[in-house]
């Protein structure tokens, strides 16, 4: 089985418990078995078609059932809630996204810019803060410095709306900075597959 | 007397407890009286010279002393803190300030991106996220929806943050927007004449 789940940047597959990522501006070129279908969730639908004219694809979105009262919430995102039955999940990516689930339920969530956008943003604001973010920084410190105030401005406020939100639940992490941001939450879980598990247990709930 | 803060965007002028700002593209036009100098604190050299070449004028900046081992603090910054004793300083501007006062001592500080920026970046990572934002949100319910979860997502990890550092000290808000913030805070001052404040100061500390 081969799963695909298709971005704004990337495709990004499963087979076999390895992950893998290929930019999305070229069609993946992948070893399938004769007839074998790719499983895809997508929030790309030009990529979408462009890997469905090279291979047989099944789209998920329609099997997608979260229970929740967001409106309009990414299929990814919805995705992903899935796997996770309790739990903070925060997604790191060009966004940032913070989800909140309770006993299969989602809470509701909220964005956050990714990383990558904060340091364009203050260079915007004045080129006294066009600065490298230190990404090193200790939240218990105060900042003493330009480049440290804005490093710990983009990261803390963050950590501290996830922390209140978390309380005693898990936090699990994913995307490109999900990595990083687990060093400020002890004990959390980082996880690059959760929406692969996601896509699994829709599949399974298909009972061949 | 008279004081003016430069700015990036406004002169902001007190005088006879009278605060009125105008746009920094065109000199003020002031009713003085003979000889009257208007005292000045700026982070804006072009105009500052614009005002200099019409009034006289003198800058504070040489006489400010502010207790801090921050490194490059702006003298709008620096001058506000001057006014508070103990607090937590929030300026929201274009660029949202936080500073923390402890016993007349400068603790540092940090530096979060002003809303509109924040609007102008979720566009830029996404279309579907090009949304107004919603200032009316209820920081205690979760977002059920991109302009919620956007709203959610730029206010609430600010107010976390200053929730955090604040604990049992005052927290004091000015600029453009820190009435509007004020209401997350409960107990909190909004005081836009702060810089005056500071300003004052200094020029006592002068003992004419």
């Amino acid at each position: 089985m081969i799963l695909c789940e298709i971005g704004n940047t990337h495709y990004h597959f499963m087979q076999s418990g390895r992950i893998w990522k290929t930019a999305i501006n070229s069609t993946p070129d992948l070893k399938l078995e004769k007839g074998e279908t790719i499983y895809v969730v997508s929030v790309n639908s030009d990529a979408t078609r462009r890997l469905a004219r090279r291979y047989q694809i099944f789209d998920l979105e329609p099997f997608v059932k979260l229970d929740t009262l967001y409106y309009g919430l990414g299929v990814d995102r919805a995705v992903a809630c899935m796997a996770i039955e309790t739990g903070v999940l925060v997604d790191a990516g060009s966004a940032i996204t913070v989800d909140i689930m309770r006993d299969n339920v989602h809470l509701g969530g909220f964005i956050y810019p990714g990383l990558v956008r904060f340091q364009h943003m203050y260079a915007q604001i004045s080129p006294r803060l066009q600065k490298a973010m230190n990404f090193s920084i200790d939240l218990e410190c105060l900042p003493q410095s330009t480049a440290d105030a804005i490093s710990y401005g983009v990261i803390t406020p963050l950590i501290r709306a996830v922390e209140r939100l978390a309380r005693n639940k898990p936090i699990i992490l994913t995307g490109g900075d999900g990595a990083y941001f687990s060093r400020f939450f002890e004990g959390s879980i980082v996880d690059n597959s959760l929406i692969f598990k996601g896509m699994e247990k829709i599949i399974k709930g298909f009972e061949f």
